[in-house]
């Protein structure tokens, strides 16, 4: 049920069609045209929110444990929204579960449309080494070095941290943040905004799927895209259950529903509905 | 959120090709032709189990709380599924909860076409009356009188309940089951099947569709057809989540899954994988 790496099938052609409408805007160039005078910088990047759970909206058997849910062509458009995004961003948990390479393996994709990961871990638990699949990936010139978000707090230790240096070697690099956790999503998305990415693609894993989605955060949200494949993982799995406002009405709701069956997965891909 | 009548939109045409290797094998067709010589009936009917979930697998807000999730054509696909079941089955919950019709409301169906309402009562807590839906239904030959199964523990009292009179006068009746609640599927469905049933659609609350998702019982489901609707109810719903037999498996998966989009939400046919 878990897996390292697996082949990539080609794209299903219908995917970019089917995705368009809910890419960043800038994506839409292949590549970026530098601009000829200084461009103020967005204080947040566009946010897509992306995952894959069962038919009882599970992520995982459990907490740590990586659970391969989606089939291979829904696989091919999660690699090719990599390739739409400038960031990916995965909690601490998650890149510990996984050690995810956090690149797009969709053949022939360009350094430069290759997502820069960025991993928000308040008290650097990530035990990142050199065999880490994100800086082995990095090194082969097939994805970029990741972004550690640390808290501030954390400041002293970091600073003479092994890791720090290696991901620095490898083009990465750990961001500080003053404010103490657990971090707001507006500091996050800002923090990201700052560094220069215009665009960010969530991809998991509970807690950070469950916090952007709480009524207080949705309004960061551009798109979501959500692969559910046809099982049922069962009683004790990683949830996706946002909490309710109002006890009658129904947590999320969406617009601009979009759906495609892509193997024996189905995918959506929709706007949070803020009113 | 919650309604008790709606107009049904015409069937989408192309749902009865996708539900066709789903479908009880007599329900091909359109009227039974009466068996020159007595033909043996089966022991079990042909069971298919069919629910509208939210993207987190909630059937409604709580419980006893009608929600409505599917959209207008989902709609029609499960009053089409009516036509072809012999039977349509709930439990005593979903009666009282949602005072149901329990019929087909596709536009020219005829009496022979509507299922059998089956309801599992074991305590006859149903206060079925004479405005219920299901009776003012069959009374205008819209539909069918229900078949209440309950408890010969109820026994004494049932004889000279008033509701049983309502029942067999709208041509409904009361069945009595020997064996103690919690009756086992078996048990039901036998009952089903000598009642001349050769099919059935179980169609809710959650403690049945569990109930018959759990490992023991899965082998009497021949269909699944699952309505997946673009909305997170949230935390403190009725829940579809099957328990799992090992801890590191998948509780239910599926084989032979067909997805098709209709309007806003998606619809699966499988069949339960029994490897």
């Amino acid at each position: 049920m878990t897996t390292k790496m697996s082949t990539l099938p080609p794209l299903p052609p219908s995917i970019p069609a089917f995705l368009s409408a809910y890419l960043p805007p800038s994506s839409s160039s292949a590549t970026p045209t530098p601009s000829p005078s200084p461009v103020p910088l967005p204080t947040r990047p566009f946010v897509t929110l992306t995952y894959a759970t069962s038919l009882d909206s599970h992520l995982s058997l459990s907490a740590g444990v990586q659970t391969l849910l989606s089939g291979s062509a829904t696989k091919a458009l999660t690699h090719y929204l990599r390739t739409q995004h400038s960031a990916i961003l995965i909690g601490a948990s998650t890149a510990i579960a996984d050690d995810p390479g956090l690149n797009s393996r969709l053949p022939g994709t360009p350094l430069a449309r290759q997502p820069r990961p960025v991993v928000l871990d308040p008290q650097f638990r990530w035990r990142i080494a050199r065999d880490a699949r994100v800086l082995r990936t990095a090194g082969r010139g097939e994805g970029k070095a990741p972004f550690v978000f640390v808290s501030a707090a954390a400041g002293g230790e970091v600073e003479a941290d092994e890791r720090v240096r290696l991901l620095e070697e490898a083009g990465g690099r750990v961001v500080r943040i003053d404010a103490p956790p657990p971090w707001s999503w507006k500091t996050v998305l800002e923090t990201i905004a700052a560094l220069g990415l215009d665009s960010v693609m969530v991809e998991g894993g509970g807690k950070v799927i469950n916090g952007l989605l709480r009524r207080e955060n949705r309004g960061f949200v551009d798109s979501v895209v959500v692969t559910v494949a046809p099982v049922y993982l069962g009683t004790g799995g990683v949830n996706v259950c946002p909490p309710r406002v109002v006890e009658t009405q129904a947590a999320v709701r969406f617009t601009d529903v979009l759906w495609t069956v892509l193997g024996n997965d189905v995918v959506m891909a929709a706007r949070p509905d803020l009113s």
